[in-house]
């Protein structure tokens, strides 16, 4: 009779666990990749007998965020939260902590002095004669990171028998920064309105930001900047000042520090100086204050983020000073409080009719080793702006004496805003990989950013973000997953981009390879399929003027130059292309020599920047023994077909997750079919007009008239400016 | 053995039922009043017994939704839904329908002439020797909105032992405006960005549309104007057409219709043609073509809503024109597709420098009689703006040969935007039931708007929404019960706004007395609350200018005159109080002759009304023995310590509903103390400086300086247009 209570017992629980399985609510995307959804039965089976009790203080927030989420999601995934305890008395204990925080954790004399202030171990024990998983950190935001990639071991359905993880992060500064204005706008924003409440803040914190650090501390994001350039004096004042501390306090527990985006003309807009003039000892006397105002109330204040000289913004440049000048200034400002500068190498001159290719260069190079040495430079990670394919910046490798950070644009600015399915994981793999030869063979960007090139401890890298009030955060679900790969990429720039979309997938919709395999194949490959409909072989820049939406090549309405699509690509009756070589604007001598030579020869240079580099006849005999303008064409179709095949994979992923995300997938496809469409058929219609030559066999005419997609007009587009 | 089995059987089920029902996510606020979650057991069993089984036709959209949300409330009230049956065969069945699509109902030859086109019936009844419950309406609509009605009596626990319920709806539109902008700006809008996401429709149809819609349904709102007059042109263009059919098909099965906001240029904007002159014979076609337009793609449209020749939008003044003309053309070009036409009367003049209170009736009265038959004229509540209170528009009443429908505002623009608790259910309820005497005792205004004074079936109210994208739809908990409210007294407006928060608290939060009785009396004194701590005794428009953010009655910026404070309150060494007698601007003199005659009397005025119809000597003895001045200080204290006395309320309110939902209105309510405290303070100070008396004993002293206050200054006001 025991036993058979004790089984019903058990059959109650199952079904119980059984029926509450079932999500109650659609999903709709908003827990992101830690939907610590109920693994299979046999999973739960597998997992449970190494979480039998959690042994981890809650003495600090940090430590109790901890907590909070190894038992959130173990009781996602298991059904059931392990019993906390304080000593170990059965086997399947999971203990988490540091040597000065357990007692039980210093005992196990466990070797973390590699591990830095972020770095953990994760390690299958014996205690005490029982079996344990010990998660150890030299401090607790390092065990909040251990604990984060327990967790995803479960939700991947990976191993936890023999464990010996060793892990920290390489680069220091992991840094996604808000293009957030305080009016709510987002500047290229696609994911709704800037999750930033200032209005309510300081008084009411929502829900929603710590979510937001909670995810951020699952891929190891420490830090957040939380406005654009254009509000960068009004963020200065007290009142905001207080809200940004709200938000700061929110975000400790969860180690991410708080920087700021500065006007370069804050002294004079906020402090009534008459000038910002960095050598001048009031305003340098005004950021120290400043900085010390700041720090009294965020004693743990990152730095700040500058844009100066650069699209209308002020700057030091102003008062004919440099930019080491400026960002010295603001350096020496943060310095005594531990704080760093991270200042913009995104620059191009007002005047200068120079190649924009080898502007960032020709402004910053000289400059090497005259910042401070709390003084970074994000550098955009190709030398025009964000475009689907770019090569490596040439400022990679130039800069010995100057720590460089890696910036990556997550939000898809010129890769079709919310809807197109673009896994970014392939284009910033491609860069980190790309190999400078600045120290001969193996000097890849990845090494100059992480210092060990040069010998830099300041490292970093930041991603322009793609984070928005939309329900799920980034504007699509596919988009998450470039949040994702982003700070993965971030704590290990050599990681496969592959293996972090196979995660990725299986954490926010299911491991069932049935599933898993072709859809990471389709995110694998739809980076190229992108390059192809928008701008293959080397094409940049051939986007709608202002609102980036749509092709436009044909465009030439801009006020500067080299805002022109026009100016790009060049294309003429004999050819397209922009001559970077030593015939033309030589920007390929900002390279290391054999990387310069290697560009500089049309035979040598790869065929997907043959464009970027080479002015090229349009009947050029390409490697496929085709013409340049067959390939054009082929490439361009290509792309479309590619989405065509996309939307086929999606079809037959329908039954595998959840319908509310299946169908919204299913509609964005067809939006970026659509689009795709439009794309190839504008471009091949206008450079068919350029070159005066027939389409090559087989391949469709545009479905429209270039009249047609040149009067296209669009007056809301999101993202863009238009209020400015 | 098998009872055994059987007690066993119920004891899982019984487990089961309660381990689910603890709610797996936090409650946001998203579901509003449709939580339907699971009732008490001791409920559950007493409507599992008028639950058995539903009989329902699934054959077009709405009996789907019909069934649908039957099957959600009912799943989740009662734990398990019914079950679906073609035939009743058991006690307790719901049979809902129409006679025209369900022959059961066809057989009980219930009388449902008087229902309308909206109405049902519920009625206890037996059918084949079963009880049963039905929900018979002449209309697929009709029955949704009887299962909506039904759901309700469950959700808050009332009986459905012996139903007989009749209800139609008094007002034939039942419509909430936007004002939304396109570029996804709200007007006014303190809850996120608009809910309209314009670039992915039409492709893509968010399900918070369907969400919307049932909301809506639930509570019988029949009509949505999507977008703010700023857009009325663009919103025309066929490409923002097709987004707009997408939106109809989304609401159209639950009953309700789209509504489009113009404006008056639109001929000349997008038409190309030279001018928008309403006599011009091509204007006229033009309109006619696009009305023909838009209902070959929406053929249920609704109509427009116009704003013309008030606040720099154009109208048909500009040419000579009268609003008659103007609403004629845009009424003839929808009537022949069944369509109608609001024009708006809130309309004062360029130049006029009579008293603003007077302009809608000098502009509109002569015009009485004037318009096409399809239109209606909204009114808002009072003569000025929406103010916290206001007496009854003069024009209702007034204009005896037109129909006017009722405006009111439910986003709290002047009331204290998201943050303030702010029933507006007894401001609503005091102008409808106040009475206009236009035909002696009982013409009070509901009677105007119903149609029932003087004849007429086009009949309505519009709502001024308070919604946009934050996650509990209107900015906060609170905030939801003014939209339901409102769609509450569109139905009904002779319904109490005291039984109408019962219902909502209940749907809302708990059916528990303990909670409900409190809360619901602070929600009856919040409305007063407002008034005193912002503008009591008829004081009206204090304050900030534009954003109409905090107080400022002593601004006189604004470059009209009826824009600023001192304009309205017309303080001085002597008095304070806007003369409206016949020594003054007269306004009162367009009420019907009783309630002029007390509007004219100082000693009959209602004290709530005082400085709105006088001018009053500082040291005047009101009905307390007290001065005026005493008074004024007594109320605005008053009202900040009515704030205190909610949050004692909302302190014990503490465990009956969800953390975090208590948590906001709690973090809500300690904003709200400060603002009212900061409203208090700087009217107090100023008046004081104004009238040079001393504070009544007793009462503190405003905490700082009068310069302080007006030295405020807000760069980011939400639902502000200074992106315009």
């Amino acid at each position: 009779m025991n036993a058979f209570i004790r089984t019903l017992g058990s059959l109650v629980f199952l079904i119980a666990t059984l029926l509450c399985a079932a999500p109650t609510h659609a999903e709709d995307g908003y827990d992101l990749w830690m939907r610590y959804h109920l693994l299979a039965p046999e999973q739960v089976k597998r997992y449970d007998s190494h979480a039998s009790q959690l042994i981890i203080g809650s003495t600090t927030p940090t430590q109790t965020a901890t907590r909070d989420e190894l038992q959130r999601g173990l009781n996602g995934l298991l059904g059931h939260a392990p019993l906390l305890s304080n000593d170990i008395n059965r086997n399947g204990a999971i203990i988490v902590g540091t040597p000065s925080s357990s007692p039980l954790i210093a005992r196990l004399k466990l070797d973390t002095t590699s591990l830095g202030n972020e770095g953990y171990l994760i390690r299958s024990v014996a205690v005490d004669g029982h079996t344990a998983t010990v998660i150890v950190a030299n401090t607790d935001v390092g065990a909040l990171y251990g604990a984060f990639h327990f967790l995803r071991l479960l939700q991947t359905e990976q191993s936890v028998d023999h464990l010996d993880i060793h892990e920290s992060p390489r680069l220091k500064l992991r840094v996604l920064e808000h293009w957030d204005y305080l009016n709510g706008q987002v500047e290229r924003g696609y994911a709704g309105a800037s999750i930033w409440d200032w209005w309510k803040l300081p008084d009411w914190r929502a829900p929603r930001y710590t979510d937001y650090a909670r995810a951020n501390a699952s891929i190891g994001i420490n830090g957040t900047v939380l406005n654009d350039v254009t509000d960068g004096a009004t963020i200065l004042t007290p009142t905001y000042l207080q809200k940004v501390a709200a938000l700061a306090d929110v975000f400790r527990p969860y180690g991410i520090r708080v920087y700021l985006s500065i006007r370069f003309s804050a002294p004079i807009e906020i402090g009534g100086l008459k000038t910002a003039d960095p050598l001048d000892p009031q305003v340098q006397r005004w950021w120290r204050e400043k900085a010390d105002e700041i720090y009294r109330i965020i004693p743990d204040f990152g730095g700040f983020l500058v844009k100066a000289n650069s699209e209308g913004q002020p700057g030091p440049e102003d008062y004919g000073r440099t930019h080491a000048d400026g960002a010295n200034v603001l350096a020496d400002a943060v310095a005594p409080h531990g704080g760093i500068v991270m200042w913009r190498t995104f620059v191009y001159s007002q005047n200068n009719p120079d190649d924009r290719a080898k502007q960032a260069y020709e402004e910053f190079k000289p400059l090497d080793g005259r910042f401070r040495s709390n003084v970074i430079l994000p550098v955009k990670n190709g030398p025009i702006d964000f475009q689907p394919r770019e090569p490596f910046h040439p400022l990679f490798g130039a800069m010995p004496k100057t720590p460089l950070m890696m910036e990556f644009e997550i939000t898809k600015e010129y890769l079709g805003f919310a809807t197109h399915l673009v896994y970014l994981g392939p284009l910033y793999e491609e860069v980190l990989s790309a190999d400078t030869m600045v120290h001969g063979k193996g000097s890849i960007v990845a090494k100059v950013i992480d210092g060990s090139l040069e010998g830099h401890t300041l490292t970093g890298m930041t991603g322009d973000s793609n984070i928005g009030t939309d329900r799920n955060w980034t504007g699509s679900d596919f988009n998450q997953a470039n949040w994702y790969v982003f700070g993965r990429l971030a704590w290990n720039p050599t990681l496969s981009s592959r293996a972090i979309a196979d995660e990725w997938v299986r954490m926010t919709f299911t491991n069932n390879n049935a599933f898993v395999k072709p859809v990471v194949d389709m995110m694998m490959g739809s980076r190229e399929a992108v390059v192809d409909y928008m701008t293959p072989l080397g094409l940049v820049h051939l986007m709608g003027p202002g609102h980036h939406y749509g092709p436009a090549p044909w465009d030439a309405s801009e006020s500067r130059a080299d805002w022109r699509p026009v100016y790009y690509h060049r294309a003429d009756h004999e050819g397209i292309g922009f001559d970077r070589t030593s015939t033309g604007s030589d920007a390929v001598a900002q390279y290391a020599p054999p990387v310069a030579e290697q560009f500089n020869d049309l035979k040598q240079t790869p065929e997907q920047f043959l464009l970027f580099f080479h002015h090229v006849p349009w009947d050029y005999r390409m490697r496929s023994g085709q013409t340049l303008w067959y390939e054009l064409v082929a490439h361009y179709s290509q792309g479309v077909d590619d989405v065509k095949q996309m939307r086929e994979t999606w079809r037959h992923m329908d039954g595998y997750i959840d319908d509310q995300r299946y169908q919204q997938v299913a509609s964005f496809l067809a939006i970026q079919q659509k689009e795709a469409q439009w794309w190839r058929d504008a471009c091949i219609a206008y450079f068919q007009s350029i070159s005066g030559l027939p389409l090559p066999p087989g391949y469709a005419p545009p479905e429209k008239s270039l009249k047609y997609y040149e009067s296209l007009t669009f007056p809301f587009v999101p993202g863009y400016s238009s209020w400015q």
